[in-house]
């Protein structure tokens, strides 16, 4: 696959932050933070940011953005101990769609430090209830662009 | 990103496959499998097939497989609880690295039932003293073939 | 904890068996199965059983079993990959409340083997809008019956 | 299981302290967080604060801390997003064990608040290649003293 997002970026790319804590249970067999596991901080940083910009919890949301695709390239191993960064931007707000890009740091990274792991991942809105396709809700489309990168 | 390798394909595509009996902590808040979980899926089919093909565990193993790449995409949801087929085809087998191409199905899928979710999975091998990248093991090289299919 | 329910028994002693597959993402930096995956494990098993004698899905349930309390003790490490059996039983059922007592046995293990690893896991059954603690559902009291063991 | 050292406590009991990052990925279908999640919880907690009193990473250190039992008594649900404190105490130093007592808190918890679910952990030192039990190390021995608390 050649996909051109998943390039190692630096830090100073992404416009959005979200700090992980490592769990020992991240590391797998051989030592280092196993490959689903990023998927997990994928989530974690675009779920924090989206609920901050919600004005009610995941759980009463009639509208709730589903995973249709996601992707990750791994450039250097991390591992338990300590802290990570994800970095988030957005590189397409659709109608009902966004595409995030993420990139994975040691929270030691420096701002020109490139992604130890660098991820895509596509959500589409859709009815809580009935599952049909709707659009983006404004509250989010308004917060979004200030995610939304031009140099991809 | 337009990536044909990841259209839903029918079971009978995929020559392996391993069931995966699911977990109430698999369903996330909205009540379907968490996405990151399918890399855990994944994770388990091609580790638990390369593993029938070694005489030594992963914990001894002098080369192993580190996942450089890994992707899904998500065309209908799954729920726990019940049992799960994954599907494993490899596309490409080069000198130094496996492409996989997985498909994750309802137990009770036919063989022209389409995936529910399709991924695709880069392992390279390396040294594990050293990190240095070295050929895929002979002895999976020749397990391999039954694997790889043509229609790509 | 002087806790004599987490003695290690024979996989007999088990009314109810739940078959677990294990997944590479299961091990830890020490090459075994994580601790806190047990409760995984657990959590599989109990609520398996259970959604075979609901006839609406989780999703929906008026009523809903919440964990009030776990424990587990490790007697013999256990390890990705191959099949596990999780043994159930269950030493009391109160008006509100269940209490289960499990063992996780490799799935070649014959009656008379001992449990890997032994848990204790207890239901309070609440209203799910209000939270307030309610009866145990008549349709499990029944179904429960069948996992009452006298000798504990 | 009336096991006393499962009583809710106040944060102030807790001479240790870890911050934990909630996932998306830690809440299950009723929307709050797993109970299984909490054991991960502990886990980072005292394996981080082993670390931070090690001089080698946990890929090389000779003899290992093994999880021989733990338990989990959940007094209030808690929830992604947002983070959350784990007060790390220690109840008894063995020669060669160390039992923890853990509480989880909201991160805006005071030091009177009450732990949200409150957890024991029973760790044995083992020789790595052997399994053999060894006694707790002596770097650990000194830095444990200051966990230790006399009001069980």
């Amino acid at each position: 696959m050649a996909d051109d997002t998943l390039q190692a970026r630096p830090l100073a790319s992404y416009p959005g932050r979200h700090v992980v804590a490592t769990r020992w249970s991240d590391n797998d067999m051989y030592g280092h933070i196993n490959n689903a596991v990023y998927y997990e901080y994928f989530d974690a940083a675009i779920n924090t940011w989206i609920s901050s910009h919600l004005t009610v919890g995941f759980e009463s949301v009639p509208v709730i953005g589903i995973v249709a695709e996601s992707g990750c390239r791994f450039h250097n191993s991390l591992s338990f101990p300590g802290l990570l960064t994800v970095g988030i931007r957005i590189t397409r707000l659709g109608r009902s769609s966004v595409t995030y890009d993420l990139g994975v740091f040691d929270s030691h990274a420096e701002e020109d430090t490139l992604a130890a792991a660098t991820g895509h991942w596509v959500h589409v809105y859709v009815a809580r209830e009935t599952g049909e396709v709707v659009p983006v809700p404004d509250v989010l489309c308004t917060a979004m662009d200030q995610l939304i990168t031009k140099d991809n």
